[in-house]
């Protein structure tokens, strides 16, 4: 049980909200982010956001050999190459937010000859099993995958993180993640099966078909997020909910990204119930298991343009509303400042 | 007739954009709005959008006494006076964003003592009609507010601008503002009313009245654009239809905001067909004459919070966005720079 954040400087943040020059309510959803990092914080106003950091967990799944993504596995270690590069699209908008950005190979399937070998400090294995016919991690994998999340969570807490965001790297990781999120959810693999990176309705019935073939598998087993998370998951997932947990656990909040992002913070919610507070929503993706957990979460996400990038694209785009939300907070005036002539 | 944003760099830039080393389309939204600034640009891939510029056009209206807004007339002059400290929601957004700002009085009900006399210097006239029993403007003034909106966007285009914003600032403007939406689009004032800045729903129907009653009145001379500008308009409103045209036929794109600048917008594309290809909708707001304004445009907004605070703050609050999109388009690596080995 991961103690909340503060509801009582919370309320003082609404009440602040509420005072300043501005009819009740106008700001809308940027009203409801700056209540919540005041709460995350424990102060209101909220400190700005100035240390905003991301981590983009990287890994190859037994499944891209079936025909569920419709990019061959290399291309997951071409685009560690990219980050590394600083062109990917992640590199690109980190740099326009001033977010520090770092990618890490939890189970790629190459050994990435030339990057630096920091990249690699927290690798678990090369890819992960196939979870329509065998589990995608050994327990002991898990308990190292989780592991390696709170280690690399509690490197950017020691960077002095205001806020963290995750996100994904990994050719097929929207099967895992959307098995992970139907398991969790108790829907079935219709209600969570998306495009991906651009599959054609064919490929959409196959990546169903292999995400239904999974979750029979697993069976009773999913009931238990541990057992859900070895059976359905990968390395890059399993230190997703360790880095998640992490950050909640030591109150740093996080913006989710995309289907992954959310299906790792909601298994991360049933190992840890109060987890979840600590989130928000950066965007709404085009991935149905996204949709799915951010209702059934009661998250609302900040953004809603259509993005299925993945790499956290879509809460590094989101970050200069979060940073507006505790700026009008701070910056603007209040009713009582405007200078009205009485009636 | 205004002439388009180029098509032929739009489609060199949709061709770049499926170079980009990431999945076809995987950037949703973010895709359009390159293509859009690189075809208004003329220029593949785009400059960056360093000098954004917005206006807040000010004024008061009639039909504020007979309540229609949650707030009294005196207000709209108190947040002049915010606009000049740097503490209305729109300053605090615009410096986030390095965008300049300027708020001018076009049809303030107060004389404005003490404020700088180049806040004033496009006034037309001290508030305008109240539109349920008459012209919001002569023909005169209409003239003299076209032409005070043609004059600050020659200003702001000498001073630069990549991109333009045209916010608002007059407590009740949103009554003239869905009127005028209503008569372009052969709407009801049923369809078009709001709540404005907060108003319950037994205020909703007096403004509802009180629209009907405009509308009615106008009748037939509505369906042309000018005495629909001068029956419903408001100096400010005026103004802001000669900005936004003036800014298309400069070849300058234009980013709206919430629902006086899309109903100023829609006017000018009646009286110049083509100025819409050069505005984009910043965000959706929560007036329903915004929302149908748009659809029957066919633009769809970048941001969609719950925002109803006027100024032009959802448009200010989607800049980095559109600064995203430029920047995604010129730094991504392409497909063909990624090294995937052969199979």
């Amino acid at each position: 049980m991961i103690a909340p954040p503060s509801a009582e400087v919370g309320l003082a943040a609404r009440k602040r909200m509420d005072a300043l020059a501005k009819p009740t309510g106008s700001l809308g959803r940027l009203e409801d982010l700056a209540v919540w990092i005041s709460a995350c914080q424990g102060v209101c106003p909220p400190r700005l956001l100035e240390r905003v950091r991301a981590v983009v967990l990287a890994g190859d799944h037994g499944v891209s050999h079936v025909g569920v993504s419709a990019y061959p596995r290399e291309v997951t270690a071409a685009m560690m190459r990219a980050f590394a590069a600083g062109i990917a699209g992640a590199s690109v908008l980190a740099r326009q937010h001033g977010v520090a950005l770092r990618v890490l190979d939890l189970g790629v399937d190459d050994d990435l000859a030339g990057l630096p070998a920091a990249l690699r400090q927290h690798k678990v294995r090369r890819s992960s099993g196939a979870i329509h016919l065998t589990d995608g991690l050994s327990h002991a994998d898990t308990d190292q995958a989780l592991a390696a999340g709170v280690a690399i969570a509690d490197e950017e807490i020691a960077a002095g993180a205001d806020l963290l965001i995750v996100g994904d790297l990994g050719i097929g990781n929207t099967t895992p993640a959307a098995a992970l999120i139907a398991a969790t959810f108790a829907a079935g693999a219709r209600e969570v099966t998306g495009r991906g990176t651009g599959l054609d309705a064919d490929q959409v019935r196959h990546k169903t078909a292999v995400i239904a073939q999974a979750l029979a598998r697993v069976g009773h087993r999913a009931r238990d997020p541990m057992d859900r998370l070895s059976a359905l998951g990968s390395a890059d997932l399993a230190a997703g909910v360790g880095f998640v947990r992490r950050a909640a656990d030591c109150g740093v909040p996080v913006l989710l990204d995309g289907v992954v992002s959310v299906a790792v913070a909601c298994l991360a919610e049933n190992l840890d119930p109060g987890v979840l507070a600590w989130c928000a929503a950066g965007h709404r993706s085009t991935e149905p298991a996204q949709r799915l957990a951010l209702a059934r979460s009661g998250l609302a996400p900040v953004l809603d343009l259509g993005l299925r990038l993945g790499e956290g694209s879509g809460a590094i785009a989101a970050v200069p509303l979060l940073r507006s939300a505790v700026l009008l907070v701070r910056e603007m005036g209040l009713l009582d400042d405007l200078a009205t002539p009485p009636h």
